[in-house]
């Protein structure tokens, strides 16, 4: 039976700039240039298998193994980006661009616990239809089709979505500024935050914004370039105190704009708050700047740090955030070294402890990565259909 | 024994245009304009009994029934200001310039609760001064170097606080807009929210956003002079659908600036959020705009109504936030209609509740009041010393 098919894993990427706001709905072109940190696809990565067959009677579709419709206009871009860029590749016959596709696709972590999935979902599935399709060039700009920040998952290390100037988003794309070799001791610590209350989606939020945050143009037009030339200045030259700061600074510009925002978007929470107090009094305590926070459109803490901070940070944040979960359950990732909270960051006497258990579900330990890879495991069988369902 | 004194009480006010940095720390020039409800003396206010006697040795102050020092540096300012111009309006001898004075001030509203006592505590001082002392003219300008929110206070009804332009600060005072007496279906009720974080005090929390915050200089700039020019308007047409938005944005933009600054200024909590949010929620419901929030540096909510939907809003607070406090203690002010939560604002099906029980304290029911005036009852008996000690 013939069947083509390819294998891809994505990985999912961080903004220290953050990207809110679009000036095209339809295609997905921001209000500001953004900046990630792409992470490591072994502990947190979409795996994604297309495949195409003369066989297949229609378009199909699996995620985390529940079949979904393939009606959504974001995904269809997508899908319609590439085979046009097929056509004029011309690598596939006509016939063989004409087949049903089938798509399955996989995160190897909990999307419910609002981790951006979508970036490394699109990121994987517009990688592997680049290659299932042979085409060649930038695929980025189709990535972005399908959710703005995906683009930024098409390349490892730290990267760079330029908005454009082009109205038809074709210069609206993303640019690796360093691979992952170039900063080996960047660590990420992603701090899920137990949360119940609904959120605003970050499209329909950022679309508010656009609308009514007074403050948003400010940031759009005088911050960010500013803060654009500078982090991308630190990351050259490795400079973690500048990095740390402008990554701080943005992420609460984010959350300033989501609060000058009508009605409000309010992501982080009283958990959320607590951590960046915490990492600001370490920091202090420290001399230096130890670690810094990010946060996305949710309450979950991503910090930056270096890898020898990492057991200090760890032991500061497991002294204010007390858990009951199991050990093995609790850390996910890298392994890390547990220690006493050390002095240089406050010893246990001054770091204070959360009022409540279990303020934390878990902790992700990663570090920069690169960008998305063909591998041989598939989810597809022979027949194009999953390996596993729901 | 002649003991000369005066016994003024002041009113809180709570604003609706926020303000929050200065040009000026030792003047205390803000920023930008700001505006003001001033709440009732009935149910809070400050009472303050000044007096002087050539038996007094030393100047003394005694605040809710403690005694403190007057070595205060905005203390000193209003003192010396109010005497200076005691000297040029003549009505004193020399002779009792000269004279020591006592000061007796309470609040009759729990300081511990976050509620900007000092602006009351400031206007009633400066106002009973003013009143020993003989003075003519506008006092709102000294009562603004004890705390800037205090020139406010001076007034009844709807106040501005205008800026100025002169960098001594001559210009920088207050004004009212209209009286009490203009908008009598106005209501207000303070959620006070159970707390127990340290804050920021706002003194160094608007210097830091003065030094750092890009977002202030457009809010100062640019929204601020539109917003108090629209909500003077609404005041005047008593158009509260308008009040009510502006009300709202300012308090987001102004917590927005506060996140803003780095470290950022956290003072609403996940309490807070979710009192605005259900505000939106009734608003939505009710297809109007049924009441308005607002938040000054800490965690409780004040909300401008009319009379006629104290009950309703009152009824959907209740369902989401349960208390087990008594109703006696729960309920202070002006007295309410508990009823059920109307259909309306959604019914009881469509609210939701708040995870925790008695995530609110106590509630406050008021109206808009009159400015400063003179009672009869005094703090301090014939010899200067106070009736009550703590």
């Amino acid at each position: 039976m013939a069947v083509k098919s390819v294998t891809c894993v994505a990985p999912v990427n961080i903004a220290v700039i953050k990207y809110w706001g679009k000036t095209d709905e339809k295609l997905i072109i921001p209000l500001n240039d953004s900046l990630s940190g792409t992470l490591h696809t072994d502990h947190m990565c979409a795996k994604t298998t297309v495949a195409i067959s003369s066989k297949f009677s229609k378009d199909r579709m699996w995620l985390n193994g529940t079949e979904e419709s393939l009606d959504n206009p974001r995904l269809l871009a997508c899908i319609s980006e590439v085979k046009d860029r097929a056509r004029s590749a011309g690598k596939l016959t006509e016939e063989e661009l004409q087949w049903n596709v089938h798509i399955c696709s996989e995160n190897n972590f909990p999307t419910a616990a609002g981790l951006a999935s979508s970036a490394a979902g699109y990121a994987c599935l517009v990688y592997a239809l680049a290659m299932l399709y042979k085409i060649d060039g930038d695929v980025s700009v189709i990535a972005r089709r399908g959710s703005g920040s995906a683009c930024r998952s098409i390349y490892g290390g730290f990267v760079q979505w330029i908005a454009g100037t082009n109205p038809n988003g074709t210069d609206s794309i993303a640019q690796q500024i360093v691979p992952a070799s170039h900063w080996p001791e960047m660590r990420v610590l992603i701090l899920v935050v137990s949360d119940s209350r609904k959120k605003t989606s970050s499209t329909s939020g950022m679309q508010r914004s656009c609308e009514n945050s007074e403050l948003l143009k400010h940031r759009v037009a005088k911050c960010v370039p500013e803060r654009m030339s500078e982090i991308t200045k630190a990351i050259l030259k490795k400079d973690f105190e500048t990095f740390a700061k402008i990554t701080m600074q943005d992420s609460n510009q984010f959350h300033a704009v989501c609060l000058d925002t009508y009605p409000p978007c309010v992501y982080m929470n009283d958990v959320s708050h607590g951590i960046a107090n915490l990492i600001h009094t370490i920091n202090k305590f420290a001399g230096r700047t130890v670690a810094a926070y990010t946060y996305d459109a949710g309450p979950n803490a991503c910090l930056y740090l270096l890898e020898k901070d990492v057991p200090g940070v760890l032991a500061a944040v497991n002294h204010v955030f007390h858990t009951d979960t199991k050990k093995e359950e609790y850390y996910r990732g890298l392994s890390v070294d547990l220690v006493d909270v050390p002095e240089q960051l406050g010893g246990t006497k001054n770091l204070g402890q959360w009022p409540e258990n279990n303020a934390l579900r878990y902790i992700i330990h990663t570090k920069i990565g690169e960008g998305p890879q063909i591998v041989s495991e598939t989810l597809l069988n022979s027949e194009g259909l999953p390996n596993r369902l729901a």
